[in-house]
């Protein structure tokens, strides 16, 4: 059932996407709850936060600090070759809900040139109404759903996740930065709902100092509550656990500090594991295993710029955060449902978060919407039945589509891991890692004659093939074909990315009055939201 | 029990150093063998070849290709933090049969500034009669031996194996390097014990342009067979199964080849992965699981000169084979003893493989010699009771100590990966990685203020600590306590690896005239051997 999505620039994404039980089965599913339920229900917690693909013990850390994330890809299976949507959390996590790349539901900037945005607390725009979210549709199958983390589609009132179909939130709009003096720019709110209950480095402390916060704990609690309540009330759930502790400024709660053989963060990652443990352990105490569907994913590769104090690791993969290289978009990814899912399963299907949209909504038995392209796949077929489905991954930045990968090979049209001028600052999407004439720093384009990489033999990016080879052109025959299918018939969503506005930050979110912690905003100025990279 | 070692330049190491039995059980060891084997016996079978730390699916390799030996981790230990004793295979499996670092037992050069030196044909040196190998020592304790694969400690008569304590051997005194004309160069000869049975590329076959070889299984039955002929005469053994179908020019069986997503190197990967597997398999069959220790190890890091096609992955480890850093030294490593060694265990003991002659020595009940300094520790605490013990890394290049691992902190007192001209014709140790001041061209002395990493948080070698942190001055005052009494009582061996000759190649290996495969060698002229890096 449900499914997760990433959050990035975040920590870890682990969605809970909870469903058990649907009364349409999806094909091929042979569905065995316990007679007292007539409903079947399925739940998938799904965690989102920029962790990146090597820092999980399975995926080859070598503290191997992660035994309840290996434990569940043992009993659940691996997807090695999983993809974000974008090498960013508010794109990433938009075409997680939606099943639609950034460049149709509209988290993209055409401000700049294969620029990277996002949605800070001055950015205006937000999820549109016109998409249709994952937990909107579930309520069609009669499902509950919460959000437990950041949600990051917009902070304006319209695009409150409560107004696109969660019934229950527990987190924050925007990335847990600060502290700020709540003049020039206010701290980041946390809502319970429709309300704010407090806001970040007031009423909910993150130490930068000493990197204390016990955020996670509070997000666990959230989680585990939201699902004992659905149990008792035989309600088939979706959980989506989008947790930010991986995230720069990096958090554990004391017990988990200085735990780690990795440092700080990797207590935020010790943190989550053991997060991910007690969640998957309440649901066999709870003894709805067999109708739940847990998946456990990222939003974006860890944040290399933030290393190695407060970054992960992207493994072999080249690059990080940021960036269309494998280590930008390459994310860990796990699926769990004991007794339907073999254990200890590889899968080398080419996945993508969107496909826990497409997925998640067979599981309830419902079609996905056919007034739209969905990119999403139902990733069923591979889990249940070890089936692989050809498809591209598109690899896009801003409103660039930089590369494709197809198989095994990869494409790249335009290579750019930022700019001179920043780099020359000493923010580096791709430290210690220089492949000549790929790692580059001015945008450059291949979009007549792309680089092609062969991912099985080079998972590292570091040997393009020889364009005079058979093999290059063969891929390039392949690609070329997908990639003027995909173009053709793409019609760009009203980008929600370009314009920013200091009035709309959170001055004086729901519930402020209650609390006494409205602000002023200033003037209304829009401007046009200027993006690094 | 026995051990293994690393096979370096070569593919994969994987030694099978059997014993089962021991009257004098190891402390903390209970055998339970059946009633019928009075003495207890245990094998372990070693491979050695090159293959990377990142080539295992258990260690992140993406395509996940080895499934025997990700089994064998999950009913064993991983090591993750494993080394060869030096980033090149003779020194390494010299120091893995004696105990003892290489600057010890002569498998250095002085002809350079730390260089790395090997056994060509043309070298002059090998095992020294003085050093007591394992085999030879295991003999004590009624063991029989058997080497099966690359020898690589010197190939000149008083070097043959069979004159250091194995009873068989079946394999190549060098690396399968070739064809050759067998006038400027003879081709590498095959033994079986004393005498050759043929010659690579000759009655062994490789197929340089398909990289068809049947070697692996052909030593993969050598093993089988001899483990079926000690359990019928009830006898203990140690089996070192030194593969090489991993090294360039990289080979596997028709079965094997084109299987992999990994191409050629995938191909010989999974045919050692299978034939772990069969070896495995062997052993329950011939129920002496729980009488024999097995581990998997390599002698150097993946040759990355060699990537893609025909080399493998470091994981997320700086440079490779011939480098000092952690891609050249730290190897894939796996302890299996079903019922003795706890399943799916972790350990984070910094170990070596010299570490399998100590605790092979250990498992027979046999003290490691009292005349000498050895290397090697006995890892049965750290396997059975999950005990760890501090004890130094030690990396060298030639005769020069180039940097030392001390729990998490790694000091560089010298780098270096290769010369600019060496650099310049495309020869690359690091392929796009780049780290300022850390990968040099250039031999860069800081003996006086060493790098040091935190290979916890940094296992890329990334980030040097800042020379004004308390981090790093405490790091510095255990790390130079340590070095300090290291050279303080350091005695190098008589250096094998100086003095090369044209007239000592394989022309005329015993056995020729049988065979008729005797040639006549040129004119006697030592010459210092020239090593490039």
């Amino acid at each position: 059932m449900a499914l997760c999505g990433p959050t990035s620039g975040t920590g870890v994404w682990w969605e809970l996407c909870g469903s058990w039980g649907t009364r349409q089965a999806a094909p091929g599913l042979s569905l065995t709850s316990p007679p007292r339920q007539k409903e079947v229900h399925s739940t998938s917690p799904c965690s989102l936060l920029q962790m990146g693909w090597g820092d999980l013990g399975v995926y080859g850390e070598p503290s191997r600090e992660t035994p309840n994330l290996d434990r569940m890809a043992a009993e659940g299976m691996l997807f090695p070759n999983f993809y974000s949507a974008n090498p960013l959390c508010s794109p990433s996590r938009a075409a997680l809900l939606t099943g639609r790349l950034p460049i149709r539901n509209g988290f993209y900037t055409t401000n700049g040139h294969a620029r990277n945005a996002y949605t800070p607390q001055e950015i205006v725009g937000g999820i549109p109404d016109g998409e249709h979210l994952l937990p909107e549709l579930l309520k069609g199958a009669g499902y509950a759903s919460k959000i437990v983390g950041k949600w990051h589609l917009g902070h304006r009132p319209q695009f409150h996740p409560l107004k696109h179909g969660f019934d229950e939130w527990f987190g924050s709009p925007n990335c847990h930065f600060g502290p700020y003096d709540n003049r020039a720019r206010p701290n980041i709110p946390v809502y319970r709902d429709w309300e704010m209950v407090g806001r970040y480095y007031e009423e909910f402390p993150i130490n930068l100092q000493t990197g204390e916060a016990n955020l996670t704990q509070v997000y666990l609690q959230e989680a585990l509550d939201f699902m004992k309540r659905q149990q008792v009330a035989q309600r088939p759930f979706f959980l989506y656990w989008a947790i930010d502790g991986t995230h720069a400024p990096v958090y554990a709660s004391r017990p988990f500090l200085g735990t780690s053989r990795r440092g700080r963060y990797g207590d935020a990652v010790r943190e989550i594991d053991d997060s991910v443990g007690k969640i998957l352990s309440l649901l066999r105490d709870l003894r709805i295993t067999e109708n739940t569907f847990v998946f456990f994913t990222s939003d974006n590769g860890a944040a290399l710029i933030s290393a190695p104090k407060q970054g992960g690791s992207n493994g072999p993969f080249l690059c990080g955060k940021q960036t269309t290289f494998e280590g930008g978009m390459r994310e860990p990814a796990i699926a769990w449902w004991p007794g339907r899912i073999p254990a200890g399963q590889v899968s080398h299907q080419l996945g993508s978060v969107m496909d826990l949209f497409t997925t998640s909504l067979a599981l309830a038995g419902l079609a996905p919407p056919s007034d739209r392209v969905i990119d999403g796949l139902d990733l069923l077929p591979a889990m249940l039945r070890g089936q692989l489905t050809d498809r591209p991954i598109f690899y896009y930045r801003g409103n660039t589509l930089m590369a494709v990968t197809l198989g095994q090979y990869k494409a790249h049209f335009w290579t750019w891991t930022n700019s001179w001028e920043e780099f020359r600052q000493g923010i580096d999407f791709c430290p210690g890692q220089n492949v000549s004439g790929v790692t580059t720093h001015t945008q450059e384009e291949h979009t007549k004659l792309p680089l092609i990489f062969h991912l099985g033999r080079d998972p590292g990016e570091r040997y393009p093939l020889s364009f005079a080879s058979t093999e290059y052109l063969d891929a390039l025959r392949g690609v070329t074909l997908v990639v003027q299918q995909h173009q053709k018939t793409l019609v760009p969503g009203q980008p929600q990315l370009n314009v920013c506005n200091q009035a709309v930050m959170n001055w004086a979110p729901p519930g402020c009055e209650k609390l006494g912690k409205c602000l002023t905003p200033p003037e209304s100025i829009p401007e046009k939201c200027s993006w690094p990279h």
